[in-house]
């Protein structure tokens, strides 16, 4: 039975970014987050699929002991998402989304997942959102993401499950067009007031914030010189927050969403250094353990 | 005779932030180093002001134990800097320049001033701060700072200041622009081509990245959640930079590089708490030290 479930997209993305181009590789917040949460706990994930959904990319899910007894394959064609970034590539273009299954897509949770110790509701409809969590019994603790369209076009289905999440983990620019907010530490104070206990703030090169019991914590991301392409990064920053938790046992405890919030970022970090999941296919925990301590030199003062 | 000694300029600002503005208030590269240097060591100023330059601004450095004995009095008006800010407060628009006095000047530095060990070169005309570099004797460290105006019109002349100083302090932005790199990261091993031996990128809220010796320190802004005005964030970091290392008695080190670093972003976080200098005009070393312990809770995991 998984100790995590995840539900959103899986998908083939586009992506042209100053280092090159991938077409239809394979992309998706469930596929970062349950290749990222795997390194530490065992995932299920929620999902559907269409027929051009290769068979492989499920086996591949499989050799990370993912349970994908969730992912539902339906008449049509696969989410496809296509954007382009430029510059400094901290923000996407977004050139096409085509919804396709996922527009008619109605959760239903296997039974093993229903007893989840820890969801996460990644960045699709809050009403998909809202589904999941009405299907769980008892999770020990509940993360969301969420993004610009769903802040503009369900903004109250949105705020109804905010009350509902122990965590919310958004994009710095969302945060800021959530709250009216320009200022990312007065963001985090009325995203508190919204509903979930402890608010992260991913911010690309920047970082995080982490806002939880009156207390911040504050680091920025591991450095890298060659971005290659930044999409997902925040999924798998998710996947290593909530893949540490899991994997601690631990409900909302200030230290250990700490360390929950570098896992998060060092995974983030091999991420953004390939095109689609391929940085992540076939990390070691050696890799992330030798990362883990550069990391830590980077952001400790003696 | 001061320990260290900063060229820069004295003038006053009129700035408007959303928080409001402040009319031909006190500002200029050298009262922000020197109110927040003086924190912490001996500093000496090199500059000019007009005649409409108040003896009072000149008191309280005074005040504060700065040499200033190296401010030249001349015909004409103080150096004037308008300019505004808006959103996210990371960027200043400037709306006016007024050189006055500071058009004809040439540096001449006290003779007390030639033995200092520690040499700021604020953000000046490179002309300026190769000249007080040569009437210096033997200085234990040298760092400097300068921006896009002299990035696009003084290259060849900046180039040849970069090669003599050991620390090079920087605006992202800045940064990415003499290098021509969009990633701070790829940027840093650019600056130290140039032939400062360590680099300091500073990111406003995101604080700063330190560069030397091949290794990376990196920390974010002490959280502040509402910007009053940034002018002077970047000087009064350099201040603390500078002062603490002055105090510490210490040339390149990387420890100390990193406390240094610290300190710089601990006091920049007063400087943008209100308009102008004032919250440094009262700031109180128990301030600072209590500001110093909260700063490290948020960037610490235990």
């Amino acid at each position: 039975m998984p100790k995590i479930i995840v539900i959103g997209s899986l998908a083939y993305d586009s992506i042209y970014t100053p280092s090159g181009a991938a077409e239809r590789a394979l992309g998706g917040s469930s596929n970062y987050f349950s290749l990222s949460a795997s390194m530490y706990s065992k995932v299920g994930v929620v999902g559907v699929i269409g027929e051009d959904y290769h068979a492989s990319d499920i086996d591949m899910l499989k050799e990370r002991g993912v349970d994908v007894s969730g992912i539902k394959r339906e008449k049509g064609k696969t989410f496809h998402w296509a954007g382009r970034y430029e510059g400094d590539l901290n923000e996407a273009q977004t050139l096409t989304t085509e919804l396709n299954v996922f527009e008619s897509f109605k959760p239903t949770l296997p039974d093993g997942f229903r007893d989840a110790e820890y969801v996460f509701l990644a960045n699709i409809d809050p009403v998909l959102q809202m589904s999941v969590l009405e299907q769980v019994k008892k999770p020990k603790l509940v993360a969301m993401d969420t993004m610009n369209f769903w802040i503009s076009s369900k903004l109250s289905d949105l705020k109804s499950v905010l009350k509902k999440v122990d965590v919310l983990l958004i994009n710095e620019g969302e945060a800021k067009i959530l709250t009216k907010e320009a200022n990312a530490i007065a963001a985090s104070y009325k995203l508190i007031e919204l509903g979930p206990k402890a608010v992260v703030i991913k911010r690309g090169e920047y970082g995080f914030v982490l806002f939880y019991d009156k207390h911040y914590f504050i680091l920025p991301a591991y450095p890298i010189s060659k971005v290659v392409d930044p999409t997902g990064a925040g999924d798998t920053f998710a996947g290593g927050f909530i893949g540490y938790l899991a994997k601690s046992g631990s409900g909302l405890d200030l230290e250990t969403l700490k360390r929950a919030c570098v896992q998060g970022c060092l995974m983030a970090s091999f991420t953004v250094q390939d095109f689609s999941v391929r940085a992540l296919l076939n990390l070691t925990e050696a890799q992330v353990e030798k990362r883990f301590k550069e990391y830590m030199k980077v952001v400790t003062v003696s």
